[in-house]
């Protein structure tokens, strides 16, 4: 038999978040199942939606969060598990109302619920998906956990209003967008770690460091997002890109390539951005522009800056393989990206 | 001085919610001050639409059920305010929603926010306002109560999913129609009543009996809101009706139209409720059909019956001017359409 190489060790493997399924598999599986039946309704479109939205593959980073940062805490009940369901369907709600809000056609490479069901449908699942979540985390009692869940709801949606008052204004700054990206995502990372160790019973210091872990967390795998949607670092694009450009989404890679950029350029941004005409050709020379301005490199830089902010926090975090998973969890988000 | 005739006495007034409006009134100036606080926010457009809708004049009949059910238990904290102020942005929320899932271009006589700010921002914003609900009644730290509306909140879309899964055919019976009713509107109703005892600490039938008053009030209310929707039984037909024939929404009135009328008029409800081809005469021939059929009226006796429900259901609660001013309600409902 071959000596067993221990697998944290080995620094030239790529970045995975296998480790963090493996940790939580058997609660992500009950976490599944709870979404199932929670999605169950006798009004028959809201099961169909959920289904679609549920089997369209996501990777359920958020309720894995809540399940490690329990576990790792040595929590044993259920509770973890009923949260780490109502934090995913806060997303999936998001989702829903997202795509009606940008009228996206489609959603992780699937038709958009509200393509196939209308926007009414998808407004309508959304605010049931949302009840849901709040009835079970009501179940579990904590209400401290409520208000952490509940206060990420509101920012959440706070977070969208302003990015509809930014959308197609190039002079959106970066501390606005930074305002935008902390509130529409990472609170829901940053509230989905908090309430593990709230569970759990742990300290303050220990709530603190998880919710400043999933903050970071959040930050960054929204810029590398954010980065993917102009094809990132690479110089080999792949499909679904370009979306934020006809949404005339404002992002930090277009922040930072109109700053930078020549002033002959902006007309070309205020046209696909506030005007709204993107044409066919129009994604590459945005591509170009960011890759002369550095702007897509240093949207990666600033998410790998907040990548060692998260990890950073761990550090006061019980050491382990929940901490270990954890932290390859944020070099798995940026490796998306590189 | 002359001599004091007691209000309540006094049969030939007409059925008012004065009395409800004076016994509450500290308690709603505090639900109004709490309400414009909550639903401010640095991002413009949140305060900008909030005002929008709280300034549009309705009677918040709802955040008074719950004032008034926990003050008749001798409730003497400062929840009911919070709880009150919840229901009213729960309220809010659904409608920002339904306008946009109703494409509705007016509510109370005023444009519609969709209209004014458009579809994105009233989505998001009734999302933001749900958040905000539920962060004020984790503050208030009941379980029992939170359970209650985040159930409440659940159905309410629920109910709305089956209204549009019915909107448009014709042959959704009245049985389907109750149902949608019950969620969509009497479920918040029978929330706001509900968590006044549970708030007070009321025994198990108190609640019981108050949840059934709210659920019984809320029947009649929009068992009267459909009648009125063609003009009620008065022949002399108001401003702002004939949405519900325009929108293809299936209502009592149509049901009961369509299952009494001749065969011939089925052609005609088809083409304004399923193809949507409404035409300027068609809501005056329509509510001919429904006085024919006695439809209207006998929606109307439908409404009476649940309020006389209501009205028994109070019978358990504490007598006093709380108790009369929650049956005078029921009237006031009532009395709008007769």
């Amino acid at each position: 038999m071959g000596a067993v190489v221990p697998l944290r060790e080995n620094r030239s493997e790529p970045a995975s978040i296998q480790h963090l399924v493996d940790l939580t598999s058997a609660g992500m599986q009950a976490v599944n199942e709870v979404i199932l039946s929670k999605a169950g309704s006798n009004v028959e479109l809201i099961p169909e939606i959920a289904r679609h939205l549920i089997s369209s593959g996501g990777k359920r980073l958020r309720p894995m969060l809540t399940l490690a940062t329990a576990e790792m805490y040595g929590y044993r009940g259920e509770g973890h598990v009923a949260l780490a369901a109502s934090v995913e369907f806060m997303h999936t709600a998001t989702l829903l109302h997202d795509d009606v809000v940008d009228e996206s056609d489609m959603r992780r490479g699937k038709l958009a619920a509200r393509k196939l069901w209308g926007n009414q449908a998808s407004v309508l699942v959304g605010d049931y998906l949302l009840g849901q979540a709040f009835k079970m985390m009501v179940d579990v009692g904590s209400l401290e956990a409520l208000d952490i869940l509940a206060s990420a709801s509101a920012v959440i949606a706070e977070g969208e209003v302003m990015q509809l008052g930014a959308a197609q204004d190039i002079t959106t700054t970066e501390e606005r967008y930074m305002q935008v990206i902390e509130a529409k995502t990472a609170a829901l990372f940053a509230a989905a770690a908090e309430v593990g160790p709230v569970l759990a019973g742990a300290d303050a210091e220990a709530k603190r460091a998880a919710r400043a872990y999933g903050m970071a967390l959040g930050l960054a795998f929204q810029l590398v997002d954010d980065a993917l949607d102009y094809g990132g670092t690479a110089s080999d694009l792949g499909k679904d890109i370009g979306d934020d450009l006809r949404e005339g989404k404002i992002t930090l890679p277009v922040i930072l390539a109109i700053r930078r950029g020549k002033p002959e350029d902006l007309a070309f941004w205020k046209r696909c951005l506030e005007e709204r005409v993107v044409e066919e050709a129009d994604l590459e020379k945005a591509i170009a522009l960011m890759h002369d301005t550095e702007a897509l490199a240093d949207t990666v830089t600033r998410a790998r800056g907040f990548g060692e902010e998260a990890k950073a926090a761990l550090e006061t975090l019980p050491a382990g393989p929940h901490r270990d998973a954890l932290a390859e969890a944020v070099d798995f988000c940026i490796s998306r990206v590189s």
